[in-house]
C-alpha cells in the first residue's frame, strides 16, 4: 500500500465504534460516506457560517468585508436568520410528515380501510383523550379514536386562529403563557411550515429577531408534529415497555435471511416484524436458519422499542452492513436514508427496497407500500429479502463480531412503572426527590444524529461517560441511543463501569424495586425511542418542573446533541430550547456569520425564553458546560425554594 | 473622477431607463443594489448551477469531479432537483401567503370584523362562485361569499385525499386529467407546501423525476393560491378596467406629499388610496399642493389596475426614487422589499413604513396593518408622510423630467368587453379567429421580475419589441408591466411605433369598437395585473385553447420572463410550464449543473406536459425562439384542423 493510500485509509477511519472500524479497514469495492466526507473537504466557509443566500435566482450572494450586503441589501444577520428559518422548517416539514401518515393511518383505519392495523393500546389512546378532555366513559376505543383524530388533523390545518392543542395541553402553564406573551404560539404545523417560508421569500423579513422568532414559533409545530407522532404511534403500536436484545453488526447471521430496516416511520416496520414471523418457514425452506430482523436509524429504534429487534448501526455507518455481504435486503421507508446505499448494495447482491412515495432512489426495488394492503406489501418484501438471501448462498460474508447488550423500551409510561415501584402515589417523585437530594445532579437527554464533523460515535460517548461520572439520570434518543446501543452503554454492566456514586445507587434502587417485574437490570442510560419520542423526554421535563411547582427554565435538566446533523434535530434543538433548557450542539451550525444571531441563540434566548443553545465541538468540554448548566439552575431552585420557605410554611410544591 | 471610479460608474449603468441613469448617474450618498450586484462579482458557481447542497448541517457539500457525490451519496441530478423543489415551494408560500391574508380579511368581513373592506363587485363574485357550482339565485352576497371563502380555506388546508378547486374548475379538461395521471394535482396548498419540504429533507426522495414531478405538483399550488388570491380581490376591490394614467420618477410632484406603495397586496394599498383622499386637506394644510401616491413592484400593479395610482419603478431600481429626495413615505407591505430601502431612507428624510407583521426592517417605523381598523392604519401612514414632508420643505429634490403614457387595467373581464364590441356571442373568437387568419402570431405572455443578472429592463424591452413586430399579441403583469408602463410600450403611441401590420390592425380594430367605452386608444401591450395575476393569463390560454377545441400544448401562446429573479417566478414558470406552455426564462435558474434535471426543464417536460423551458439570455434570440414555439404550434394546429376536416363535418370546436 503506498502512504497516500495509507494515509486515505487512516483518515477515513472517523469513528470509534469497532464494527465500523473493521469493516473501513478492508478493501472496499465502493466509497462510503466516510470517504466522500473527506473528498468534500475543504468545505465551503460561506455556507458554513449561513452567510450564503440563494434565496433568489439573483444570487447566490455571499458576505465578505468586500460585500457586506447581498444584492437586495440583506445583511449578514437576515441571510443568518432566513437561512435558519428555512432550516428549523425543514425539520418540521419532515417531523410532521412522519405524523400525518400515522394520523391518516388511523383515519384509513376508523374507516375500515387499514385492516392489518388496530389499537394495540386503549389506555394509551384514552389516556392521550383525557389530556385533551374527550369524553372517554361509556364510549368505545374507535368512537374516542375518531375524536383523537379529528383533534390531530386540525392541529395540522387550523388556519388563521387558534392554536395547536398538542403543545397547549402537554407544556406547563408558564410555558403556554410565554409562549402566547412571544407570540410563538403556532396555529398549525402546515401554516407554521407555510408562513415561515413565505417570511424568508425574498424582500420579506429582514429583521433577524422576528425571523428568530418565526423559527421558534415553527419549532414548536415541530413539537406539536412529533408528539403527535409518538402518541399515536402508542396507540396503534403499544407503548413501549422494557426489552432486552443486543446491538452492533453482531447480531447478523449469516445462516440466517438478513433484513435491515432503515427509516423512520413504525408504519412499515411492524408489518414487516409481522411479516417475518408469518413466513420465518419460507424463509427455512429457502435453506435458511430463519428470518433475521436488524434496525437502523430511528425505524430501528422503533422497532427496539416495541419490539426487541436488535439495532445494527445508526446514521453514519448505514452502508457499511451491507459490506458484510450478509444483508439480505434493505428495506427502508423515510429520513436519513443515504443515496450511497443503493451504490453499496449494487456491489453485493444486496436489494434496497424502498416503499413511499417521496422517498425513491433510482435503480432500487420500489414497493408503492399503502396501508389497504399493509401485511401483504411486507409480505412482498420479506420474499424479495429470500429470494435474495438465495442468490447469497455459498458467497463469503465477513461480519464484525462485536455486539452488546441492550435495555431499552424506557417510555414516560413504563419509567413511571419503575418509579412506582418505589414510589406508587407520585412516582416522579423517585427522580425530584434524587434530584433534591444531590444524589442526581440532574437530567440530561443525549439525542441526535451522527455526522462526521465529528469523530463517528466519539462525542455521544464520551459526554455521557462524562454525565455518569457526575451522576447525572440520561434519557436519550435517535442515533444518540444508536451509538450508546452498539457501543454498549445501554447495558447493566455500563452502571457499573461508568455510573458515578450517587448515579449507581439511584439506578440500584430502581433495580431492587422492580426485581422481579423486569427481566434484568436497567441500564446506564434510559432509551426512550426514535428522534419524534424527544416529545417524551418533553414530557419527563415538563413532569419534574410541575412537581417542583416551577417552569421548565428552573430545573437541572438539559439536552445534547452532540453529532446533530439534519434539520429535524436544528428544529428539535430550537424547541427544546423555547422550552426552556440548556441544549449543547457538537456541531456548530451555519449562524456563527453573524453575530447578532449567533449571540441570541447563546444568550439573549436565555433572557427570553430560559433556554440557549451551548455550542462546544469538544465533547470533554461539552460534559463539562452541561454540568455547570445543571448545578446553576439546582443552585438557583436551593435559593428559590429557601426564599420560599421563609415566605411560606406550606411550600410542598417547591423545592 | 479617477479611472476606477469612472469604470465603477460605468458599470453601475446597468439599466435601460433613462430615470434609473440619471439618479445612478449622480453622487449617490449609499450604495443600491446596481452596486451591490458589482460588489457580488463573481458569484458562486456552485450555487449558481444548483450544485450546493446545504440540506443538512453535514454540508455543504459541493459536486465537482473530484468530489461526484455529496457525504449522504446524493449525486449532481438529485441536489439539483432537490434544490429546485424548495426553490418553488418558496414560491408557493409567498403567494399563498399573500392569498391568505385575502381570504381572512374576508372571513372578517363575514364576521364583521373588517368594516373598512367591503364586496366591490358582486358581480364577479357571483360569476366565481358558479364556477365552483355555489347556488347564488335568491340569496345575498355574503351568503355567497360565506360559501367561496369556505371553499377557499378547504382548498388551503385539505389533508390526505381531495384536490383542490381552484385548479380542477380553471382549466381545460385535458390538463385536469393530465395532472390527475401524473399525480401532481396538489390536494391543498398547505398540503403542498409542507409535503415538499419534507420529501426534500435529508436521506428523503433521490430520484431526480420524482422530486421533479413535486415540483411541479407545487408550482400548481401556486397557482391555486394566486388565482384565489386575483379571484378574491377582484371581488374585494373590483375588477379592473381600462385606465390611463403615467408612470417613471417624472410623477413624483415636489410641490405635494409623495407616498411610494411598495409590495404586492392590495389589502393595505386600497385603504392608503382611500385615506389619501380623505386627508388631502391634511396635505394642504401643511403646506403641500396635496398628496401624490406612486406605486413600485405588484402593490404599485394592483393600484394602477384598480385606481389608476402612476407606477413610479419597479424592483431593481426601488431604492431610487428616495434618492431624489422628494420621497415622503414609502410603506411597504409584503415580497420583494429589499432591505436596502432603510439605508436609502437613513440617507434621506424619506420615512419607511413597513405593515406586516412577517416583514419588518430594522430601523424602519412599523405599524401593526390590521383589517380591524384598516383605515385608521392607513391615515396614520398618510399622516406619518405628511410630518415627514414638513421636514422636506425647503431642501433640494432632483427628480427624472421623465414619465410615460400609461393604460392599464385588462384584466379577463375588461379583454372581453373590449372583444365583445366586436362579437358579443363569443368574445373570444375575436382573438381566435385573429390567430387562425394569421393576422395575429400568436399570444405571449411577458411576466417575471428584474434581475441584473441581465441588463435592467432591456430584455423585457427587446423582446417585447420584437414580439410586437412579428404580430404577437400580448399581455403583460408584474415588474415586466413595470417596465413597459415606465418605457412607454403601454401607451398608444407605441402601437404605431412598433407594432407589425397585423398586430396595429388588431388593436386598432379593438379602438375603432370602443371608441365610445375609452378615454383614449389602447396600448401595445395590455397589462393584466400583478404577478399574482398571471392566472389572468391563464385564464386567457384556456379560453383559447376550449374555442379551438384543443388542450394548451396545441395553442400558439407561450409566456417569457425575461428578467425572472424570485421564487415566486419559478414557480410561476414551471406551472406554467405544467400546464403546458413554452416558458422561456431569460436568467438560467440554478439547474445546469445536472444535464438530467436540465434535459428535463428543457426537453423531456414537453414530451409528458406539452410545457417546457427556454434558457435562453440574449433578449433578440429570445425572441425568435418564442416566435418559433408559436409557429411550430400554429403549423400543427393547422395540420389537425385539416385532417380534422376531414374527417368531420361539423368541424365547429377545432380551427
Amino acid at each position: 500500500m503506498t502512504d497516500v493510500a495509507k494515509k486515505k485509509k487512516a483518515d477515513r477511519n472517523r469513528s470509534i465504534d469497532p464494527a465500523v472500524l473493521e469493516v473501513l479497514a478492508r478493501e472496499l469495492p465502493v466509497d462510503t460516506a466516510y470517504d466522500r466526507y473527506l473528498s468534500q473537504q475543504p468545505q465551503c466557509k460561506f455556507g458554513d457560517t449561513g452567510i450564503c443566500c440563494r434565496i433568489c435566482i439573483q444570487g447566490p450572494c455571499r458576505i465578505t468585508p468586500k460585500a457586506p450586503k447581498g444584492v437586495c441589501g440583506a445583511t449578514a444577520y437576515t441571510i443568518v436568520a432566513r437561512n435558519l428559518v428555512r432550516t428549523v422548517t425543514g425539520g418540521a416539514s419532515a417531523h410532521s410528515d412522519h405524523a400525518k401518515h400515522i394520523l391518516l393511518t388511523l383515519k384509513a383505519l376508523l374507516n375500515g380501510h387499514a385492516p392489518d392495523y388496530s389499537i394495540k393500546s386503549p389506555e394509551k389512546l384514552r389516556a392521550v383523550a383525557e389530556r385533551f378532555d374527550i369524553p372517554t366513559d361509556g364510549r368505545t376505543d374507535l368512537e374516542v379514536l375518531a375524536d383523537l383524530v379529528q383533534l390531530g388533523l386540525e392541529d395540522f390545518t387550523r388556519m388563521g386562529e387558534g392554536s395547536v392543542k398538542w403543545v397547549e395541553k402537554t407544556v406547563t402553564p408558564g410555558r403556554v403563557q410565554k409562549f402566547q406573551e412571544c407570540n410563538v404560539m403556532p396555529t398549525s404545523v402546515f401554516e407554521a411550515i407555510a408562513s415561515a417560508t413565505a417570511q424568508t421569500h425574498v424582500g420579506m423579513d429582514a429583521d433577524p429577531v422576528n425571523l428568530i422568532f418565526k423559527a421558534l414559533e415553527t419549532s414548536l409545530a415541530d413539537y406539536t408534529g412529533m408528539h403527535i407522532g409518538t402518541d399515536m404511534s402508542d396507540v396503534l403500536f403499544g407503548v413501549p415497555q422494557p426489552v432486552y436484545t443486543e446491538a452492533n453488526m453482531g447480531v447478523i447471521d449469516p445462516a440466517k435471511v438478513n433484513i435491515a430496516v432503515h427509516g423512520h416511520n413504525p408504519l412499515l416496520s411492524e408489518m414487516i416484524v409481522l411479516a417475518a414471523r408469518e413466513l420465518e418457514e419460507e424463509a427455512k425452506a429457502a435453506g435458511a436458519a430463519g428470518i433475521q430482523l436488524m434496525g437502523i436509524c430511528c425505524t430501528g429504534n422503533e422497532v427496539l422499542m416495541r419490539q426487541g429487534v436488535p439495532p445494527v448501526t445508526n446514521f453514519m455507518s448505514q452502508e457499511l452492513p451491507i459490506m458484510t455481504g450478509a444483508i439480505d435486503a434493505m428495506v427502508v421507508d423515510l429520513q436519513c436514508i443515504m443515496p450511497g446505499i443503493q451504490t453499496a448494495a449494487e456491489c453485493f447482491h444486496t436489494k434496497i427496497v424502498t416503499t413511499c412515495e417521496n422517498v425513491k432512489i433510482p435503480g432500487a426495488h420500489h414497493i408503492d407500500f399503502k396501508e389497504e394492503k399493509a401485511l401483504e406489501d411486507a409480505k412482498t418484501v420479506i420474499r424479495i429479502a429470500i429470494d435474495s438471501y438465495k442468490e447469497r448462498i455459498g458467497q463469503e460474508c465477513i461480519i464484525p463480531e462485536i455486539k452488546n447488550k441492550v435495555v431499552a423500551g424506557f417510555s414516560m409510561e413504563a419509567l413511571y412503572d419503575l418509579f412506582s415501584a418505589i414510589n406508587p402515589d407520585a412516582p416522579i417523585k423517585v427522580l425530584t426527590d434524587a434530584l433534591k437530594s444531590g444524589e442526581l445532579r440532574g437530567v440530561v437527554l443525549l439525542c441526535g444524529c451522527n455526522n462526521l464533523k465529528a469523530m463517528h460515535d466519539e462525542s455521544h460517548t464520551v459526554i455521557a461517560q462524562e454525565l455518569a461520572k457526575n451522576d447525572v439520570f440520561m434519557v436519550s434518543t435517535g442515533c444518540a441511543a444508536g451509538a450508546y446501543a452498539k457501543l454498549g452503554l445501554l447495558s447493566p454492566e455500563a452502571v457499573d463501569k461508568y455510573a458515578g456514586e450517587g448515579l449507581k445507587r439511584f439506578i440500584n434502587r430502581l433495580n431492587e424495586a422492580n426485581a422481579d417485574k423486569l427481566e434484568g437490570k436497567l441500564p446506564l442510560i434510559f432509551h426512550m425511542g426514535s428522534c419524534v419520542d424527544n416529545s417524551r423526554s418533553m414530557n419527563l421535563a415538563t413532569a419534574i418542573a410541575n412537581d417542583f411547582g416551577v417552569d421548565i427554565p428552573k430545573i437541572p435538566y438539559a439536552a445534547s446533541a452532540p453529532e446533530a446533523m439534519s434539520e429535524k434535530a436544528v428544529a428539535i434543538g430550537s424547541w427544546n430550547v423555547t422550552m426552556g433548557l440548556p441544549v449543547h450542539v457538537g456541531v456548530v451550525p451555519p449562524v456563527t456569520g453573524s453575530e447578532l444571531v449567533n449571540g441570541v441563540a447563546t444568550q439573549i434566548a436565555h433572557d427570553v425564553y430560559g433556554g440557549y443553545f451551548i455550542w462546544e465541538t469538544d465533547p470533554h468540554a461539552a460534559a463539562q458546560k452541561l454540568l455547570e448548566a445543571l448545578d446553576y439552575r439546582s443552585w438557583k431552585l436551593r435559593v428559590h425554594n429557601q426564599t420560599a420557605e421563609r415566605y411560606s410554611a406550606a411550600a410542598s410544591t417547591t423545592w
